[in-house]
């Protein structure tokens, strides 16, 4: 999810604090052969770095825990069946603000077909914090194991860029709020955005059609954390390249709307935001066709060899290479 | 684990809490039925709640957090094969400081046999927080829907109340560390119950001959938050009451000795301790010479109806009720 800092520690980000971990630890690292059982995913949502309690209403985050947690259980190429929720709740909760949490994992639940296989509730001395644990065992008709290669197109369903402008709308009133000791935020007109960060949708339908109709799909991930991001970590992890074009990357009018307000270039918001819980997959260059058939889905470029690095081609063709918070400090030798 | 703050909310505590959102939340809850799938288990760990990173090593946190967590899957009948890690680090953590939790990690994978599926690492603005879930595909051979009955024996591994001794050797010196502005803390002598606090040992072959060896095992569980607490646990799930044994509880001579030195009755911190990491279980009593013959298995009582509530026998025979933190407020008519 969007977070205010995502800087890890010592320079380096996120990402490449993981992948270190993951190169040190590899002894005991599942690899993609032989974790077969693993179809559990985790989301750890934290106070005031993945949601602020003061626009984001307790309900909401509910849903948007069970949505994060599937979400990556999909990723993993299984159909979540179970989630289980650990929350960590601080004095200030009463025991409706529980309930009203659960009320919105209860929505996400029947929206999404799933059963609660677990609860756990403690006292946390800091802040409200909520893990999501999902698992499953139906696998997606499409092999994981495979890897994005040289020419697969990188495609992605919905529109991009929309709950990000939606954080920034509900940050600008919180500020405004704050200032002025308490005035009514102006929500309306922004409707769109604000629900896309509240209460996002994962589009697992779209996702069904995707697998069911497309042959030999190489990668299929959620964009939690922006597209960039994203893009780099599947080139790093496979060992390629990418090349996406501007025009190409959907951003919904009323995405471009809230983004030219705040003096932000569209396309931005897509790239640097955040929350999108999109799917982005790869599939080979002769699946184009079939693609093509499938609503919501937009080819935006495809993966290319690892030296050309992660671009993002402009209108006038030229290159502009794609940066992303959580990647500062990457040995770009490795 | 153990807790300074049991307490949730309203004067409810948090048992009860869970049993409420589990009544109100029945239409989406798993029953033990049709969760079958469900081979997932994750323990949140929060910091200043459950670890105080003044005594509490990183690379003992993120090997005990693993047992933890793998605990909670080896009571839901399942042997864990996966862990994954969801990290959340304040700005004062160094990666250093990551690597050393993670070595714990490795030591609690290596020892447990268990592969480290997924690494995630997040900033947190207010402590330490880890996630770890564990999966695991194959079943122990008991039937996980059997309940507790009438008669049936309960039955513990190993001894009990030694971690709960040693986190009050830690916490007194913790407090004469602060007091004296950093004199170096008494820990020698203490080694053992010290060490069941810091790197609990999971009893896992234990369980294996125990399954393997008794036939009818009604349920089993691990002793996390103390005796009492889980007894009471089980008997409100099954509508059963229980009735253990003054001096069957095994609490050991290392325990009885801090106990004596903190004016602690030792039984009480197998009762009202935690942190324990034994299986509790409950077998038919036909089954007693077998129980007899297997190596730290200790009879310790036996179920008994509702009506009699959970109560401990004192050498007088005379009864005490079964009390725990986290049962506040729990409404005796249902």
């Amino acid at each position: 999810m969007t977070e205010i800092n995502k800087k890890g520690s010592e320079g380096s980000g996120k990402y490449v604090v993981i992948e270190k971990l993951k190169k040190k630890f590899s002894g005991i690292l599942a690899s993609s052969e032989n974790a077969g059982g693993t179809l559990a995913s985790t989301s750890l949502l934290l106070e005031g770095i993945h949601f602020n309690l003061v626009y984001f209403p307790l309900a909401h985050l509910g849903y948007k825990a069970v949505v994060s947690s599937i979400s990556g259980l999909y990723s993993k190429g299984a159909r979540p069946e179970n989630v289980s929720v650990n929350l960590g709740i601080s004095t200030r909760h009463r025991i409706e603000d529980i309930e009203t949490i659960f009320q919105g994992v209860e929505f996400a639940c029947r929206k999404y077909t799933l059963r609660l296989s677990d609860i756990h509730v403690d006292s946390s001395l800091t802040g409200l914090t909520i893990a999501v644990t999902s698992s499953g065992g139906q696998m997606l008709p499409y092999n994981v194991n495979s890897k994005p290669a040289e020419n697969d197109l990188i495609c992605v369903t919905g529109s991009l860029g929309a709950a990000y402008m939606g954080l920034h709308i509900l940050e600008r009133e919180r500020k405004v709020f704050e200032e002025t000791g308490g005035s009514q935020p102006q929500l309306a007109g922004y409707e769109a955005v604000i629900g896309k960060q509240l209460k996002p949708d994962l589009p697992v339908s779209a996702l069904e059609e995707i697998v069911g109709n497309i042959s030999g799909i190489t990668s299929i991930n959620v964009l939690r954390e922006g597209l960039s991001s994203e893009l780099i970590g599947i080139c790093l992890n496979n060992s390629t390249g990418c090349r996406i074009y501007f025009e190409k990357v959907p951003v919904s009018v009323e995405t471009r709307k809230v983004a030219d307000e705040f003096g932000i270039e569209p396309i931005i918001s897509a790239l640097n935001g955040g929350d999108d819980y999109q799917f982005i997959f790869t599939a080979p260059l002769s699946e184009k066709e079939k693609i093509d058939h499938v609503a919501g889905v937009t080819i935006i470029g495809h993966i290319t060899g690892k030296e050309e690095g992660c671009n993002l081609v402009l209108h006038d063709g030229s290159l502009a290479e794609l940066k992303a918070p959580g990647w500062e400090g990457e040995d770009s030798g490795e």
